[in-house]
């Protein structure tokens, strides 16, 4: 049978997503996990490779073998070898034809940033820290730009190995949680090698108001990489949920 | 000058605010960077007495000693010397009679639930955990009978050696942030041993439907610890504000 599992993991102990040899990866304990609960070698397959030092409040991953365990009691099962920072908490049965890329039509992510004077030792390992005030109703005005259809060629890091650099933005928004945390949160059909991280560097140097809100578009027509901001720091990402069709 | 610092600490890995011999604590770290800055020894004086990994987001020290730097220097002076894990946000002068418990009116501490049927890995650090769901509403009943001042001999760890066990709680209040964590925020004019954890404890009883939440009114009264809940768990607890008079 065709499994697929929701898990939720802490990125800051792992060289991302992807298995690599001896690095501490996700997908690397959770075939561990897998082999010490059936007793054989199971490749997962997932639907995001978060970097090293990403996070994931919903991160999708399928395997195919048949199995005794009551399904809803399966994550449970998963859970009782794995490490602290990662959980299944869900499994669910798919169609042989899904497929956790091509599935999929929608991810949303969320960026942290702790901005004030002085670096806070509650929020440090999960947010990007500025210390310099950032403008946030300007940063807010920029993601207009962004928003659509557009060749994200300008937002991709150098060795991307996309086939085309045209994704679309659903939904881009910024705003301020309970701590005075700036959340970006940021939806689309795809995105490219560190494309979310380089949108945040970019909109940071918007709200330090390095760039116009408007510039934005200039970068996105231009498609030059160097043009838009830098890649703002791993801890501050978190892959925050995955939509997909079955 | 009597000066006055605030500053903030992520408690995992201290034994609490107060020096002991041998154990690692805010107060010890806090005295050694400022023997590092200044070349002499100086002794320090909080306004609260944090557990073991118990944070904080505003804890106030005051010392007795005239120093060249500008006041407004002195936090990146004092920083410069810490561990990562606290950070001074703030320095005053105060006059010679300002203490940091007299002249304190009002505390409000923050404690964190996560109440999900599985552990989150990106919380798990900063968060009580509670498998079984929690009725809210119950809980914020509850509150009601916590609030104003009373004998809080009941919400007290056996070892408190207070002078009496007589506060008040100005107000207490549980809603849910934008993560679903759930948070129940307290202020007082002061608080006994354990006292907040011991309420979040009891609280989650109600919210478990253990107690009805008109229990708490007979707890109270019955000035006995065994009748509240367990002490919940240190990590979940964050001194957030201190209200002081100059």
């Amino acid at each position: 049978m065709k499994t697929l599992l929701t898990l939720q993991y802490n990125g800051k102990n792992f060289f991302g997503w992807q298995s690599q040899p001896n690095k501490r990866t996700v997908q690397t304990e959770l075939e561990i996990a897998l082999f010490k609960l059936f007793k054989k070698n199971i490749s997962i397959r997932g639907a995001s490779r978060t970097d090293t030092g990403v996070s994931a409040l919903c991160q999708l991953a399928v395997f195919d073998f048949d199995f005794n365990i009551p399904i809803k009691k399966l994550p449970f099962a998963i859970n009782s070898f794995l490490p602290e920072d990662i959980v299944v908490i869900n499994a669910i049965f798919v169609p042989k034809n899904f497929h956790p890329q091509y599935s999929v039509y929608k991810k949303t992510y969320q960026y942290k940033i702790y901005n004030n004077t002085f670096k806070n030792p509650l929020f440090y390992d999960y947010c990007e820290f500025v210390y310099k005030p950032l403008n946030l109703e300007k940063m807010q005005e920029a993601c207009k730009y962004l928003i659509g259809e557009h060749d994200f060629k300008s937002f991709c890091a150098s060795g991307c190995s996309a086939s085309t650099t045209i994704r679309t933005i659903f939904d881009l928004s910024i705003y301020k949680n309970l701590d005075d945390i700036i959340i970006i949160e940021i939806s689309g059909n795809g995105f490219l090698y560190n494309m979310v991280r380089i949108i945040a560097g970019t909109l940071i140097n918007v709200g330090l108001e390095k760039y116009p809100p408007h510039y934005l578009s200039q970068i996105l027509s231009q498609k030059n990489r160097a043009l838009a901001g830098k890649t703002a720091s791993a801890k501050g990402l978190v892959l925050h949920k995955i939509y997909y069709n079955i």
